[in-house]
């Protein structure tokens, strides 16, 4: 394990090396080897999108019907109009359950490499089926999310359209494919997005200060990539939850989680994977300590979280659909 | 109390009597006594509609930060995607609670005459004011909801816009209006609508059949007005809950409740104040019976529902608000 902690730090180390030269002196082009505009959406070969199957995902992402009590969609810990969060330290599940950890994010989620804070879902698709049929969650199962879907009509129809190439298109897969879809479209482009397409006056000067900060101290080694995060794992030594190590049992992986993303951090409080701290200052300075093992200055966090403020994005308009009704064949919700 | 029942079958008699002869021979210009076409909107002197007050309504409307938990808003049991209800029995709230009654939809709630299942607040002003405070629903206090929107800079300046009258926009009554100025846009014009403003087409062969059939029977007698109820109190012997009588103390009011509207109504199951009847047609059954005392055939139920079928309006197209994130100083979430 010893050899592995040095082995991480020299990573980082030769990491950030590579990063200054190429990047400090500044200059749009020079950080566009380390971040790349947001797409306008993700695609998946092995989920091709189409607009039907964007709108049937929309729907059920939020539809309480997917889950047991007929109460929890995944808009409710995933929020469309909070930043794609619900903003508590960990959410409410079923029978007023907690979670163990902080609801990440919906958007920008499917240009994460990983999903999960422990990264134990490839991709959207992959996660959409969790939270479903967690007991502390939705609580739900596959049975009962087709059979309430088998008995609306109008979904029966929506999956047809959706799944045109499929013969039975109602299985659970899609249900969580449909919902990646839209997923998948759920973009935040921000000013910085524009910055780093050319325009040099999107970012005020601080904001640029604060750009400059974060490459030169090097935070910029592990929040990398379109997401500014979400494509590495990295130890992070902080409380007691193991994170990947309870998938992997790797040793190596104790402690370690996936990068969270820059993107909307202003929004996505509370912060890191137990939803504990409120403040974004404090999360800066606590990743300076833990992670670079520096002492930010007041100064250094003041600009760096101007930096991070402009990276809350534009949300999509989106207008909430009207769900059809259930039958007399729907099972009724169940709360016990 | 004996005399006040034999007064009520009178009363009910004599308005059926009035009735029949100018409507049942049909003709929608008969049907106009009886029926009213939804508004555009509603209007309310003391609280004075405007496009800043009624988006800021929406915006609280779907803010979880109104409620202690910070996890429900209005719209987790009126909500906008589902008829404007929870299709629940009884609502989820705070720590699980059970509510006693059936959530009523917020689609044209504010063109009833009184709120509540048993008429307690007489408008939508007043009936908002209600459950944010509720321990078993958003269990939250007047102080707290004032801090949270105190401390949220984007609220304080949309209060100010929405009430540009007033030194001191931020109250808690101004809340309740701002939401119900939202409320007051929330109507559903049906094919029924266009039929009573001449439209003979509007409704099938088969609808008509309902209609006269509602009309004949007497179920118009309660069941009238824009709303197709919600504008009167009737005695329903049915379940234990003593309605109205909870609130006014009078031995008339035992068992009497406001009469439900027919406005979207094959979208609000389940139905009654105790959310225990999931089957419109078995509602429909019930109805005759005990409010009419009639056992109506199956000929009559079928086509009755195919009518009230014919209310499910258009839901006015919402886009998703993006609420302003909150600060250092908000208040937490509390689950507890």
């Amino acid at each position: 394990m010893r050899t592995n902690k040095a082995f991480e730090i020299l990573l980082v180390l030769f990491i950030i090396l590579l990063i200054i030269p190429s990047a400090a002196l500044s200059g749009n082009e020079s950080y566009k080897t380390l971040f790349q505009p947001l797409p306008d959406r993700v695609d998946n070969p092995e989920n091709p999108l189409n607009r039907d199957k964007i709108l049937l995902g929309k729907m059920l992402f939020i539809d309480a019907r997917l889950s047991k009590s007929g109460f929890f969609s995944c808009n409710s810990c995933h929020n469309l109009t909070t930043g794609g969060v619900d903003n508590l330290p960990t959410s409410i599940g079923h029978a007023w359950h907690s979670g163990p950890r902080n609801a990440p994010t919906v958007y920008n989620a499917a240009i994460h490499t990983t999903q999960f804070w422990d990264g134990r879902a490839k991709d959207v698709e992959e996660q959409a089926q969790g939270p479903v049929l967690n007991p502390g969650e939705m609580a739900s199962s596959k049975e009962l999310v087709l059979e309430r879907i088998n008995t609306i009509p109008e979904y029966v129809s929506l999956f047809k359209k959706a799944f045109p190439e499929s013969k039975d298109p109602i299985t659970y897969e899609n249900v969580a494919k449909a919902i990646a879809a839209f997923e998948r479209t759920l973009m935040t482009p921000s000013r910085f997005d524009r910055y780093l397409k050319g325009d040099k006056k999107a970012l005020t000067s601080d904001e640029m200060k604060g750009l400059n900060i974060v490459v030169k101290k090097g935070c910029v080694a592990c929040h990398r990539g379109p997401a500014l995060g979400g494509n590495s794992f990295q130890k992070f030594d902080y409380g007691d939850d193991m994170g990947r190590y309870e998938v992997t049992k790797n040793e190596a992986d104790r402690k370690v989680f996936k990068v969270a993303s820059w993107r909307n951090v202003a929004l996505t409080y509370p912060y890191f994977h137990d939803g504990k701290v409120w403040n974004l200052d404090e999360a800066v300075r606590i990743m300076g300590e833990k992670q670079l093992n520096t002492k930010l200055t007041d100064e250094e966090v003041h600009y760096i979280v101007i930096f991070l403020n402009s990276l809350t994005g534009e949300m999509k308009r989106i207008d909430l659909p009207v769900l059809p009704p259930s039958t007399q064949n729907t099972p009724h919700p169940d709360r016990n």
